[in-house]
């Protein structure tokens, strides 16, 4: 049995989010069928982590072991011939057994993206904000982020998680002609923490609460008090990193 | 009566183009729809061009009268709350009288984007091509564009107008990341020509055809000599440009 690596985009639309649902489209369930169909044998696969309805990715990782010995390259050009038009396997390759997509990645980076003007084309990758915003206060809060801290207030409640600390290493907001883009990487995230620490910065900016604010959510570790979350649309699971030679 | 100029961005992909059309959904129609319903009396705007099904604009221009006294930025915001949401009011004005979309533009610049790998997200906004194109060749391709030149050969057999000399002041392509882009503005373009010059290009740059054979097409004014056009998706229509004041 090999172990193979997959690098996969896909569009969040349409799809009830990555992980596989008997009622509901995911991304993990067309992936497996594909690969099944293109190997013929049931392969089973793991992400390195879960995505919403309706986020996106750019670089999700996954792995899966097969006996087929077709060439990592032709099975990356073989399973998107077969996958539907929203996923594509950008990459794919032999790595050691021990690898796995969820326990060796070291860090992972997503993106935010904030329209201030109404939009139609690529609207399915943006969240419009029309009220101006004040980008200098988001960018203290997001400063506030980096190091190891708990995230629990920007956590939702029905988690399985042991603890709510993250290292975060980077969290910027940075323009991108008229619209607002938020960065931000570390070594693992919580259920639904991108949308809500987004959604509060947001209200920041808007002036809506201050950064005082902001900080007392964080260091109250009640998710009751941060924001309304940011709408899945906006959002891209941008790579995920692991040690050098995986 | 009032002349408003309106600009506009869309997403072709679920229009049928921007004519209005008996059967099938028009920009055109959904603009004249919602700003109807906003204003209270049937409206009827004029396009500086047609849009083909699927092309997608992120600054068509249309202008129309009103005997509404509605405030032009008020406007703008009503309208966009009546359009469907791959329609966007970007900017309306008050005009001259005598303002005409279509006769008194003076530029026009589409944008041609190209991917060079396989797509999930913006596979909407962009043609997929998995072959190694010779960019130096496309953009020699392109400099034999500037100036006034004759594009029937890269113009649809059923169009009705009189000559087909376009002068084009920009055509470029360059490189986005891994992706291709190409820019082309002119004073005017024929049915169907930035979609033939992509084509014929491409065809260039995959080898298919040489440097030569594409300028022959183009002298030869013959349709049937140029290549398939390139697909509707990768193809936005960036800017309409008038004299200063309108």
């Amino acid at each position: 049995m090999r172990t193979i690596k997959l690098v996969l985009e896909y569009d969040g639309t349409d799809f009830a989010g990555w992980q596989f649902q008997t009622n509901g489209r995911s991304v993990q369930g067309v992936l497996e069928a594909a690969l099944s169909s293109l190997l013929q044998e049931p392969i089973r696969v793991t992400g390195s982590g879960r995505t919403d309805a309706g986020v996106h990715a750019r670089g999700q990782v996954c792995h899966f072991s097969t006996g087929n010995a077709m060439e990592a390259r032709s099975l990356c050009r073989g399973v998107n011939a077969v996958l539907p038009d929203d996923v594509v396997a950008r990459w794919a390759e032999d790595v050691a057994q021990d690898f796995h997509a969820r326990y060796s990645a070291r860090l992972r980076s997503y993106r935010y993206h904030i329209s201030q003007t109404p939009v139609a084309m690529f609207r399915r990758y943006r969240w419009f904000v029309g009220q101006q915003l004040d980008i200098e206060a988001m960018r203290r809060c997001a400063n506030a982020l980096i190091g190891e801290r708990d995230f629990q207030a920007f956590c939702k409640a029905d988690t399985a998680v042991k603890h709510f600390r993250c290292t975060v290493t980077t969290a910027e907001w940075s323009k991108d002609n008229e619209d607002l883009v938020f960065l931000i990487s570390a070594n693992r995230f919580l259920y639904g923490m991108v949308r809500a620490l987004v959604g509060t910065m947001v209200d920041v900016g808007r002036g809506h609460i201050t950064e005082k604010v902001f900080l007392e959510v964080m260091s109250s570790k009640d998710r009751t008090r941060a924001s309304s979350s940011a709408p899945a649309s906006g959002l891209v699971l941008e790579s995920v990193y692991y040690d050098e030679g995986t």
